[in-house]
């Protein structure tokens, strides 16, 4: 009962996967702001199935009508809403599923919370289908804060064992736009290589691999955020944790950090270029849940697709007792590499929901001048 | 300007370190709930500073004094307000820290944020003591909700590279019983052995340690939860991230299963005494953001207290230039130990906040029947 | 920006008058609830325009689409969003709206608030148009409430001077259902002849005219709502400030209590049929926020519509200078008659929002036996 | 469970009449802003009760300890919180009106709403001491605004059946300060004189009157608010309706729109000195939620106060039978006086909200140049 997140930027997602149609629904998005449709397209279509053999072969166009707010390309204050047909669903394996809950699918907690009535086809409103309409909201978030010099991008940290090259201290727009250009989304295409010969050859074992994002947010001013529960941190983690198959998040040395000595994970301030910044970045830009002013660097963990065709054990739930269940069909032997947009999206709107309540829904006020590496802000000058 | 979270549950902290008092504020809480005043103070007890050598010796006692929403020790059902005084602070080293934000903590970032007005002594509103207070309002909500079968335990995990053993897949109400009594929360005295001497050298070497913290929540209904953003993930993660110096938040297996493949992380269902469960819980949980009935298991990433005794880099903010800092005066060398009872406290607000929307802040129309293992809730009887 | 509210049931409305939908967006309602489409058709034409010679011409089908939340009729607890294509519209008078804002409208304050990319056309988002939607959203929480013997209806009070008679102290759903069932809403007909030649009257004087609506809620329980900001008032007013043109909310006696005494206003509580009510219900309802048990009674001032053919003054944005102003084309001479239906959608959305705070999100604890007048709680019991 | 209100700016109150004491925490305040403690007294003073024969004799000092939030008489940007000791009450009618609920008290809904264990000793959380540490949040709330050339004030605009004058067009800070300093808060003496003869009047009569307040707002810049449910009057109204006793608001004309006609009713604009303002102002200002520029005016009806000393009909909770009350003890005759200040303090509340939400919870981003007058705002100049 909570698909929206947001505070001043509320983001709000609809639809089942089998239904007529997934939408988002923003209400906040700043007026006067034009969208650049071609580039959002070519957005979403990073997160498209079917453009691959890596993907499900479920071919959908994924291009969002947009119902309101859109004024001749433009926002116009009032609340956006974009809905994208549902095209290909095919819902013949329904009955089986209803009665013998996919492990590690939302199927069987959607059926004990809603009951007989929850729509389980596809995945119904739990299902990765979801991410389409809210990569149109991050699209269009993205396009605003590039304007501003703030800019997000994420890779593929890692597949199942195999590991990309972590990001450098400062990535910058650049970075992100070359890796988004690629296929797969990576910064070394070597390991690249063999993350997609990971995934293929779990595919041919009818199994599935988890990964790794690594995603960064630059150009954001020191100071945003807040201390305690509304802070950086917690609002990305609240709103990453709703992209189906997540189930961990951290933030610049993460875990790594529990594992090591205050010495090692404190990051030393100094002056470069006459601004304060840090020589190491294992806070990942929040200090207190506060903005440092350095990128804000995030890693997400994705499980692996539940949906495999090894036979699995699960119950029937009418005759309560153990059977076996064949799931039919392709899926995605991964995916890990399809969520690095979706990444991308929820912090675009995390950030830019933030820079809404520090500078004001009214975006004639601000005063932002981004250098596109996340050093802004200077105490020594209020 | 967000020390506050929960829904139905509002729970707000006030205070900074060396200010007048900390306190908390919680709007929500069911009236006619008995608070057993000695327990919650044995609750509050495990996290003072002060009790061993490896603590801060800063003596503080702790004790709440109730300015509302408490009468005659049962709630009323009016908003619940506890404040502890703030005692033994000294701010002696208040003027040099102000100009040399210390490495780590959020003195720079509260400098950005509020400019020269920031209250900066002994870490402002984002220091640690603001722990106490979210122990008052958790602690309360541990008694409520184990007079209903669900209970809330937690374990230091590990510090720095000594690791405790993991729970076992049904943890119960006596086995948390049993590490809350220990002056050391661990599970394997041996473990813990280790841990305390790593804490001991490191302090010895004028440095500080990380440490994972590992939390369930056992008798959880099935059902329970939210997809997409408002679910038993989210809510967790956003209001863990509010403890001082927690960098990550994983579920079940978490960063694992993206290391792991589908086969091995699906967590097969099967009836057990008749209840439908899962043989292996790498979901922690919870699926699709709804709970499964099995419990809730997270772990939390604390990273090494940043006030160490070693000589560390920083810069003047009036000269701008760099300088060296050294910290004077003890402080924890390790402060994962002392955040085991706030990740309960934490864990227990979310899980009551979810249960009071899930059924009623009208706590007469609750059905719940919990066993302690976590089993509740069958889709087929609905 | 918050073109939404409800707390647990959450609702949001988009779409522009003359852009391509206007729809709705609800995120909780209950799983497993049919919904009648015939006559949550028929509410829907109570509000619709052009069906009778006192409204605007423009036709409009105004049936709803569902795009999700909605599956062979029932809800299946996933958000359910419903858009209305529109049609009839005709921007042709939008140029000269723009630089000439129309007195008593929001063109003005649109324009200050987005700038020149506001949509004006037709009023946009802040058109009676977007009321369509709501009485959607409305017209299922009707339907669920009348199931759980709560019910919800309104009448016109007054159109300027004319007045219908009051309801009674005790209206029940056969009330309601009878004052629905006309074309003109009036408990005494003879008012509503007298109102409608009022308003036949201003529109040939090119004129409009305002009026009152009182609406009234049965079978809430006693104890339903909150102290101070979250009570039943505050919810019903902050929804109802939410229906173009309204410029006023009172409850129960409202204004002319603060023209009376105490020993007149107090309700003075009695035994009836062994329950505990009030002789009288100045209260209308509500004593400190939360529900008494008798009817809730509101009543809601609605401006006269300020789109009128007399010239009016009013300023060019490029000039600077005063101008007159003639709207053209044949607008509602009155719209509150037309407001009935939409009082009785929001009055509905926020008790039921209230009723899942109070009682849960999952139906199947509810416990509630309406009896259809409002009667229901007992203190003595608990 | 929602003693609470704000999107930005957050406050919370606290307390139960006969507790330990009252208090607010306010999440939200801008850093930075000092507070003039002895204005602030004086503020609280007008609200305070026992200093005139027209008030209940109970004394109270109403001076607010700020236990956080405040350094050196300056805000910090960590949540403030001030607390009330609660003295001189005198809990001996207790026992009875638990049993005997007082008509138009809410003890009778809280009693069935919290069970046997609400408080209802002096009203309980629902009492207006409540409104004390309102006061101390408004009057902060007051000074910021003042700051920035936005005034807020109100007067006793009628009590029974005695009317003051009404406010000017364009009333000023001057005209709020004059009536600020005044013994009864009225703009014609003449009319307080009447006013005060029927208190004194009621009170011999054992009998209570109720009033009407009107409170403006002025130097908001057009524009700021949000359509439909978020706008200027939604969440004042929200707010506004958590002042106990407050049976209606209604905005400009208000209910006196719903019996006027549009040529009446629709304000012309003009240009005066250069900029676009109202010839009238019974909008109140406000234009589909959001501010045209011209002051907010509202209005708020006070019910009379229901503890009375004439002998009442109440019923027995225990017996279940109808039984006469006789409250004793002195009580306020009309607290429509008293809460001229509370209307203050909560609109002030509403406005700094806003305000943040419009241009930042950073005030170094504001470029607010009030005039007193309320008239900011050009759509020309965008």
């Amino acid at each position: 009962m909570s698909s929206e997140f947001g505070k001043l930027l509320r983001v709000s997602v609809f639809g089942q996967s089998h239904g007529d149609a997934v939408g988002v629904l923003v209400d906040g998005f700043p007026a006067g702001e034009a969208v650049d449709l071609p580039a959002l397209q070519a957005f979403l279509n990073r997160r498209r199935p079917g453009k691959d053999p890596l993907s499900t072969p479920r071919q959908e166009r994924d291009e969002p009508r947009f119902l309101s707010g859109l004024v001749g390309g433009v926002t116009c204050g009032a609340p956006l809403c974009a809905v994208m047909e549902n095209t290909g669903q095919y819902s013949g394996d329904y009955a089986v599923l209803a009665d013998t809950p996919r492990p590690g699918h939302a199927d069987y907690t959607a059926r004990v919370k809603w009951g007989a009535c929850a729509d389980l086809r596809g995945g119904g409103h739990s299902s990765g289908r979801l991410t389409a309409p809210l990569c149109v909201a991050g699209g269009i978030a993205l396009q605003i804060l590039a304007r501003r010099g703030i800019f997000v991008g994420a890779h593929l940290a890692s597949v199942g064992a195999e590991q990309d090259t972590a990001f450098p201290l400062l990535p910058d727009a650049a970075l992100f736009a070359a890796v988004a250009a690629k296929d797969f989304p990576v910064l070394s295409d070597e390991a690249g290589a063999r993350m997609r010969a990971a995934i293929a050859h779990t595919r041919e074992e009818g199994d599935s691999l988890g990964g790794i994002i690594e995603c960064a947010a630059v150009g954001l001013p020191a100071g945003l955020g807040s201390p305690m529960f509304g802070g950086v941190e917690n609002r990305l983690a609240a709103a990453l944790f709703g992209i189906p198959a997540v189930k961990g998040v951290e933030f610049g040395a993460g875990f790594a950090a529990a594992r090591s000595c205050g010495s090692e994970n404190n990051d030393a301030f100094t002056i470069r270029d006459g601004a304060i910044v840090t020589k190491t970045n294992h806070a990942g830009g929040s200090l207190g849940g506060i903005a440092t002013g350095m990128p804000v660097v995030l890693r997400v963990a994705v499980k692996p697709t539940p949906s495999i065709a090894k036979p699995q054990q699960t119950v029937s739930l009418s005759t309560r007792e153990d059977t076996e269940l064949r799931i039919r069909g392709r899926h995605d032997p991964c995916i890990a590499h399809r969520a690095v947009p979706v990444v991308e999206a929820i912090t675009a709107l995390v950030v830019l929901d933030l820079l809404l309540e520090q500078y004001g829904t009214d975006l004639k006020s601000w005063k932002l001048e981004g250098n596109g590496h996340g050093i802004i802000g200077d105490p020594g000058k209020d």
